[in-house]
């Protein structure tokens, strides 16, 4: 069978069970993702086994994925029960009732990271989310961890049948190229599209899904480098804050979506003693293993790049080690001006890399922000003499960013319903969703009016809801 | 001035005051709206005789209309006050409190509409709720009623230079051909377009927002036929329900987006009676001039063609009017088969045109309600004995509309919350939204977190609120 006709076979085995299972009962779907979790945890040491030979990420870091993803599942199974999402509203003072409900859109392709093998892929927010909303899903596997993503899918695969739902509710393709995915975005019966990786292969999906003859949604989070501003009072907690940074910048080999990538110091005379800390915790960091090769090999290009155009100071620099797969922690300088002449210095370089940028004064920090693009993330570090410019440069990172987090560090992403985890185009293809919290669900539903129905007609859900 | 310029002017004054503007108190910005609705009623006459003269709607229609957008501003200041838009959300368990609340995106481009030259136009629903949300708005005028429009924009300044609020929170650019629009959608600090129109008009705005290099929400409210179902019991009530169908199809002269096109009749023996009264009642109803001479004409010839094609059977027209400007309402009969295999018989005629679709059993009735596009909305009209069969084309209808009506007509869209003016594409381009109602206000915000914040350093409006 060729690929065309076996993802055709996919995405109608998915449009089948649609109806029936968009139409199974929140708290229904809420006991199958429970059942989700407690196999995701069951299964534990095998997973990370997989995962650990896959990615190179270290097991001890890829159990505390394993965690948020198991806590995942049981918080997007408790919102799905519990309804929030349905954004249910009635008006029962016409002559006719009218009552609004969220619905599922119908079957969803999701696509992996290659640095989250279970949180952001295979059994990741996605899924889970798609699932709550009673979207069936359709899983890409990624090229980088496949054997990881089948075993994934297999156990999701287990617990929907031992929980009586159709098995097509959830399918997993294995990765044949870039044709896999396009002909999966391209499909008429499918209805929405999650993504977690770079921006060209997010905005190549986001391109063919809106060139389709009925375009869908896209929801691709793609690159960051999430601006850090460091002010004047801050900068004297030199110590302190150089290794809380660095420490953000080279965790998991810099691998994050939220990593630091640049840093705003407003000059002052402390800005020295700073650097000459960063210098120093930078140091101290060691060289680690990444994802793949070719992640490695895109990293070192990429920063040999940046660091022999003319346009950065090495600031400080890990060893260079003896293999193509490992990291070289580093950090660079530059002006303000340069990093607004020079659209290279504002791109993302995936890993442990960020440039500090030097600004003389308000006006330079403003304009270099202005000159970044939107980002998932934006951070202030600031004293209480530091407060009167922070509404300044508040204003404009609420243009540009999806969370903005004040003296602290941009990774780390609490799985909360407060939480946004997304940004202004092109951190992510849409940013009035999240990927990350709750509100996720709300990515693979639209909402449909009742105007006049009997009760007992509604869907059940509605029924079940309506008196809440 | 060249057009290019102008609109470049236009649209960077807009995002001047877009960050002050996004900041004033959501019950700031209610004030303003409630006094643009006291302005509105205050001028009455002259917006009404204005209005009737450029889009020969009768002055009662009109009216009625002016009302219906006096409610509507009322309506959402009193939402956007209430704040339920801005979906804030917190978590204060974790060491850092989490934050989140909607903010406004940017400046929004608005095209009204030609049928509704208050309500969805100028001083309508997206000018009100994107205003609502804190963004900018620059309407661009209607060619077909650029008069009214003008009145109507320079009322709002008015009133918005009373209140205190920048002028350019509201512009009006006059029409000058797709260009004028086109240069709006694709200035790069435009953040969202809002549009009800055309399939033509809106597909071609929304290739444009997607094709920029930073895409932007497009929210086009475009074609529907609205289809209705009536099933065996209900077409015994021949004569009432005839009525108030040909009622629903000519108001207006058939002039509404939710006017209803396709009615899937499942045949009965009572099924040639009730097409006798529809017949009748048709016959009552009366030739009335439409918005303007190019509707007019593409009516008729859309009307021509159809009947010319030889896939329907004309079942009543009125009588031909002596004048171009006049609208001839028409009814026609087809079989499903025939309705499935022609897509011209699926698509919008704007004005008083049906087709009545005859349908020999439910797998016909099904095939051809699968056979059609995304609706705005759907219909059954359904008595008791006919239950049995709601459930499996409430299934179909839920999948293919965004608003379901039970034994009622779609024309009437009542402004509330519980409401929803969207539909899958082609009816709109965002399903997800409304366009009528105050969740409309949702269109034009993204979430933005707050992490680790001190409360004095919010967001004033975010402060306002945090305590509810």
């Amino acid at each position: 069978m060729d690929l065309k006709m076996k993802i055709n076979a996919v995405v109608a085995d998915a449009f089948n069970v649609y109806p029936h299972f968009a139409n199974t009962l929140p708290a229904q779907r809420a006991a199958l993702m429970h059942a989700i979790a407690m196999a995701l945890q069951a299964n534990e040491t095998e997973l990370i086994h997989a995962a650990a030979k896959e990615t190179h990420l270290p097991p001890a870091r890829l159990k505390t994925e394993l965690n948020r993803t198991i806590l995942q599942w049981n918080q997007y199974a408790d919102a799905c029960a519990a309804g929030k999402w349905l954004h249910i509203s009635k008006d029962l003072s016409g002559p006719a009732p009218i009552l609004k409900m969220n619905r599922a859109l119908g079957p969803v392709v999701v696509f992996g990271a290659s640095n989250f093998p279970f949180a952001y892929s295979t059994p990741g927010g996605d899924t889970a989310t798609a699932l709550a909303a009673g979207c069936p899903v359709i899983v890409k596997a990624h090229p980088a961890h496949p054997e990881t993503s089948l075993l994934c899918a297999k156990l999701l695969q287990t617990v929907i049948e031992k929980e009586g739902f159709s098995p097509p509710i959830f399918q997993h393709v294995p990765d044949e190229g870039f044709e896999t995915g396009a002909l999966l975005v391209q499909h008429p019966l499918t209805a929405a599209v999650a993504f977690t990786g770079s921006f060209s292969g997010g905005k190549a999906l986001y391109d063919l899904a809106q060139a389709r003859p009925a375009p869908i949604p896209v929801f691709a989070e793609m690159g960051s480098v999430n601006p850090v501003v460091i002010l004047p009072e801050a900068q004297k907690d030199a110590e302190a804050l150089s290794g809380t940074l660095v420490q953000s910048l080279t965790a998991s080999a810099g691998q994050f979506c939220t990593n630091p990538g640049v840093w705003f110091l407003l000059q002052t005379t402390h800005t020295n003693h700073l650097l000459a800390a960063l210098k120093k915790a930078l140091n101290k960091s060691q060289s680690e293993p990444m994802l793949h090769e070719e992640i490695a090999k895109s990293f070192s290009t990429k920063r040999k790049e940046v660091l022999a155009s003319g346009m950065v100071d090495l600031l400080a620099s890990a060893e260079a080690p003896g293999n193509d797969l490992f990291s070289i922690p580093t950090i660079s300088t530059t002006s303000a001006k340069k990093f607004i002449a020079n659209r290279m210095l504002r791109e993302e370089i995936f890993g442990p890399y960020a440039v500090a940028v030097l600004c003389n004064n308000m006006q330079e920090l403003a304009e270099a922000l202005e000159a970044m693009d939107g980002q998932l993330t934006g951070t202030i570090q600031a004293r209480s003499a530091d407060e009167i410019l922070v509404p300044e440069i508040l204003e404009i990172l609420e243009r540009k960013c999806g969370r903005l987090v004040f003296n602290g560090v941009p990774t780390g992403v609490t799985v909360t319903e407060a939480m946004h985890h997304g940004g202004p185009f092109p951190a992510t293809t849409d940013s009035r969703f999240t990927a990350v919290g709750a509100d996720a669900i709300c990515r693979f539903v639209r909402p449909v009016c009742y105007q006049g129905w009997p009760g007992h007609l509604l869907p059940q859900t509605l029924q079940s809801f309506i008196g809440t």
